[in-house]
């Protein structure tokens, strides 16, 4: 197993955090990601748009009161005037409310780490990438699926060449929680995903399409040419889609396939990736994601099991436990999280990203934005074959 | 269980076949089929193109001399003629040779129970839906999935209302074994599949989308009214398509999606179907198929098994043994076997079809050929949306 | 695949039966069993000890009327003499209808396929051996599981050696449907399994106990030197064990333990083996029959898939269709039937028995019989050891 | 979800360690799960009995240099002594070395964390349960797997009565890794687990089958009246048992069996729980932890998912994620730290044990101990009926 997960270097990184406050998901999950490995220590926040939420969010959470901050402006600067203030910042807010706080702290020469989807339109995420490299700050995208370890060893399989050539890509996403008007009866996650406002163009498929979209990108390297997607909203009164079909070209004639849907009853959280190549497949499961699917052609499948006798080296450097002790979407998360500090020390020390780090960046989101665009795009053409533009 | 099952009534029918000779992999399953629950002799045969071959055949399989035949026409006139002729007969030769001799056996008052897809083309279809209406014959086309007991349940839980309306239907049919030109290497499975003049202008999509086409409606009970196909062929020198992404609108609203590969490596007979409805979902997989499973809106899933606590009337009626003892692909095609010779014999009694009786039938056939069509041109067009015309 | 399955020879064996009325749930398998492969054609029957039911059941099936017999001996000397006669009987009665009707029809040179467990006794075992041996017929012993493609190959791994000594034997077999006083409530399948009158002096672990002991000496060859039983009634009234736990000393030192149980709700026909060797391990499940599980020292689990890359000679002898499509229960009992068939034919061809044809014989029956005494003898001394005699 | 998971409280605890340092695999594991849910702080430890070790392990953990201790008796006493001393030490260490430990910290009034099997005496655990009631200290023994959310769904389901009565208890626990002499190579892991010295008189059956033995009673409620064990060794020049197959009798009538084994080829960490009652059965496996089976007699098996619409309110306690999600070994390592967190909390303000705070103390330790030795003692008896004295 990897020496660096689970066994913290002495000084700790001093992370903030914008969103995330009472009543939130992913606030949380940032928070338990930020801890496992030990290397963050979470300081200061403006947890909640809300000064009263924000307030109790911080004292529940423990927060010195004067790093207890109403907005993020004004905790991007005084922050950024203290000694102490933090190196790392996490954007865990909706959507349409990563874009200003990142490039607040990114021009404060904080680094932060931002939730996916990165922002709400192209045109913006091109000005955050060019913000990202001015600053010279490291950018991560919390494309938390990516540091599965079995995901890793998919990687690393199609990658080598081992497979030969990826001639079709299977990605589905069925969640159920959003089959009824969910936005309507208020809850809180329901509400800002299905608003344009606070979402963006796309509604499933800029939630969790962009993961698919991502996921399929990172364990083949390949480049989606065009798309034709089929956009559709079943229930009523909504305004984004939840469900999407899109039919995937990619760069050297590969062929892919996207489901992601809300609406489907009984979905949990189903993300599954295959990979048909030449010379094998993979296939693996977000729900059951210990193990990876290998069929080679002309033998039998295989079960590679993450901290087993095929798990490589890209999977044992995320790797925690041996064989048959689960590890789940917490340790893939602090995944992300501890190589973001392993960049951000790097940056710190003023060497160059350690090679093996894979954490999903700025030009991630700027592709991720970019597939929404082109997703909208072609269902207002009657699913036409529409180029990604980046 | 259901009591026509397993039971033969006390007079078998005469059979005959055309195709199906030595070599041949669904003759034999035809004929294991027929001989399950005993409602069958198989007597006459016009088992091979080539006169040796169909001898040779003949022989092995124990026919009287007279009644082993060169050509098939020879065989409808000659069969027709006797006392004891054949009453029934299976057409089980590559697609193109489907078309003549089921004209020819219905012209003689021979029922027919026919390969899929059904011929090659969608003026040929409209012919032979003809021909069976005015012949008065039976004419039962093997879609041999929806014969399933647990297709049977999910057919009827989607259709009696209780999950509420279809909204998505997912299919899915990952095959490995064309991954290479198996063509190449002379085998014969893969020789006709994958020449035009055989199997017609559908490769993939002819032969094992149709039965995931027809899956889709068998269970839902939906009409598609447009689809986009990306057709490809991954194997060098392949002339038909060797994977299909296909993206169906059904009338009334629903969408689905089909992905049949015959290039995904590992992939046995994936067959494998998902209805998302309103107030539930269904999901059943052909290699797993004493199984169904069902998640209702709020509940947790749960796991109908065939012969089990919640399977229902019409699963019932397909079932031989009770829950645990596992029934698989011959069970079923002798189930289709037997709802065939449930409606000859109401044909010969003058009597209607009893209900219930669910075998596909010419009008199927002709939707197939439809489906085929569709895609072929729906892809020539960049994948445009392309009426299904009947 | 396989020549003989579901290629008959031109010439079927005329086949008896003695059970398996209205009413009877294993009589149908048998003739369902006897069909598929084509190898039977089924003309005479006592199927009943109630004449009325006899004659009922005989006409159902479309017996000839003399051929339909009211008493075993009275169809036994009259078969015997007729030109036509049967050439092998099933006999499928409960338990303690086994022997006297086997004794009968081997004094009469007819074969017998027989169900198990043998008889309930080893006195009766041991002078039915006798009989069998002095007969010069051929008697098959109806263990089906020990029929199914991944057992034969599961059973070739571990005699060929691949996966060195065998180390531990698990055998479950979870049953639910005696949960309940079924017995009371008039299942007949539950009235005499509960019966030490009809069933002997096992409960469960004579119904379903000797199919696990069975398979695990197929698949290992291992014999069983002692055992320490704890029988167990859980359901009140009843008088026979409907729970056991065994733990098993084979000789040569491996370890096994056998579960079976027919309280176990929810368990369905839930028999499942592993063999743990010293350089593997094997897993298969008799509700998932398709697959046999391989873990090979240092290596990840394979699966290994009836008619896939993997499977040998032996599962391949017994496999009719292609990977993907799922064979079940009653392929695996038909290849017994075959099996029957194919050793009647050498014995009346003077040839001895083809080698590869396992079907059990009266000496798996004397075995099994030798198992409930030992479990039984056990359990009276408080689960102390107990050599198992034959 | 539970709000006091992951939602630390404003002060943290302050953690020692005991063992655990380079090179150690469950150490690590400890400092993880102290960390996820944010109610601890390391601060000192003694995690060598090797000086120079301890030393080096403590500076990499980034220990102040004066609280990184070469024996844990000055640890105790000095930290006992600093007004900011550790209020809890965690105990990591081989068997053998749990006790003096565990004496010595809690005679100073600091509470303990102890790994498990607690101590390697019956003697040992009466004498330690007696200075655990003498001190007044928080004492939580990690059976880890008790405080996956699905099994503590399992035993909320069990012990509220709507299973009715339990009938038969199956736990297995198979692994693989020590199917080889691991320990003649050196491996740490392997060395103290086969040594007596070190590990006690169990090797298996203490290693895991105390993890299974535990479980079987935390689900059920039940106590062991007797049991009978056969213990093998199968590695050449092994001491200890490594494979074990435990026959169970609970107080009441249950019946229970236990197979644990490391010498099952292929097994990864496959504890099983499987539980028979009267009105229903419950199946939950380790390595799918976030899944736990339920079927209901006349009903069909259901899944209830952590997080889903079956979870109950003892579940949810120790849920952090929503369905879909997955949680694992970490998470429930985790818990149980948190508990330990709350537990020391009451005790500090002087509150009473909150309801539902379910962690394993002290006692759940000697009964460990004694199930060890009767399995010892019944498997010197010839696998005679053994009564487990407490």
């Amino acid at each position: 197993m990897a020496a660096f997960l689970g066994t913290p270097a002495p000084r700790r990184l001093r992370l903030g955090m914008v969103g995330g406050g009472q009543g939130a998901f992913i606030g949380n999950v940032h928070r338990m990601a930020s801890r496992l490995d030990g290397h963050f220590d979470f300081v200061a926040g403006a947890l909640s748009s809300t000064p009263e939420k924000a307030l109790a969010s911080g004292q529940e959470l423990g927060l010195a009161p004067e790093r207890i901050y109403a907005d993020f402006n004004t905790m991007a600067a005084q922050e950024a005037a203290r000694e102490d203030g933090i190196e790392v910042v996490s954007i865990v807010t909706p959507n349409h409310m990563h874009f200003a706080p990142a490039e607040a702290f990114l021009r404060h020469g904080i680094h932060v780490i931002c939730d996916k989807p990165m922002v709400t339109s192209l045109s913006e995420a091109r000005r955050l990438s060019e913000t990202v490299r001015q600053s010279g700050c490291v950018f991560v995208l919390t494309h938390n699926y990516s540091a599965y370890p079995m995901v890793r060893q998919a990687r690393d399989m199609v990658l080598n060449g081992e497979l030969g050539t990826v001639r079709v890509v299977q990605v589905e996403y069925p969640q159920g929680w959003l089959a009824d008007s969910a936005e309507r009866s208020g809850t809180k996650q329901a509400v800002w995903r299905t608003d344009p406002a606070q979402a963006g163009a796309g509604g499933a498929i800029g939630d969790i399409g962009t993961h698919a979209f991502h996921l399929a990108g990172f364990v083949t390297g390949l480049e989606v040419d065009s798309l034709a997607a089929d956009l559709t909203r079943f229930v009523d009164g909504r305004v984004l889609d939840d469900n999407a079909h899109v039919m995937l070209r990619y760069k050297g004639g590969a062929r892919g396939m996207i489901w992601c849907s809300q609406v489907a009853v009984g979905g949990e959280n189903g993300l599954r990736l295959r990979v048909v190549c030449e010379e094998g497949s993979l296939d693996w499961e977000q729900e059951n994601p210990n193990h990876l699917s290998l069929a080679r052609k002309g033998e039998q499948t295989q079960r590679i099991t993450r901290g087993g006798a095929m798990a490589g080296a890209a999977a044992t450097a995320m790797t925690r436990l041996p064989a048959g002790h689960p590890e789940g979407y917490l340790e893939a998360f602090s995944g992300l999280y501890t190589e973001a500090a392993t960049l951000i020390r790097a940056k710190q020390n003023g060497q160059s990203a350690p090679p093996g780090n894979l954490a999903p960046g700025v030009e991630d989101g700027v592709e991720g934005v970019a597939f929404i665009e082109a997703c909208v795009r072609s269902a207002k053409q009657n699913s036409g074959w529409t180029r990604l533009e980046r």
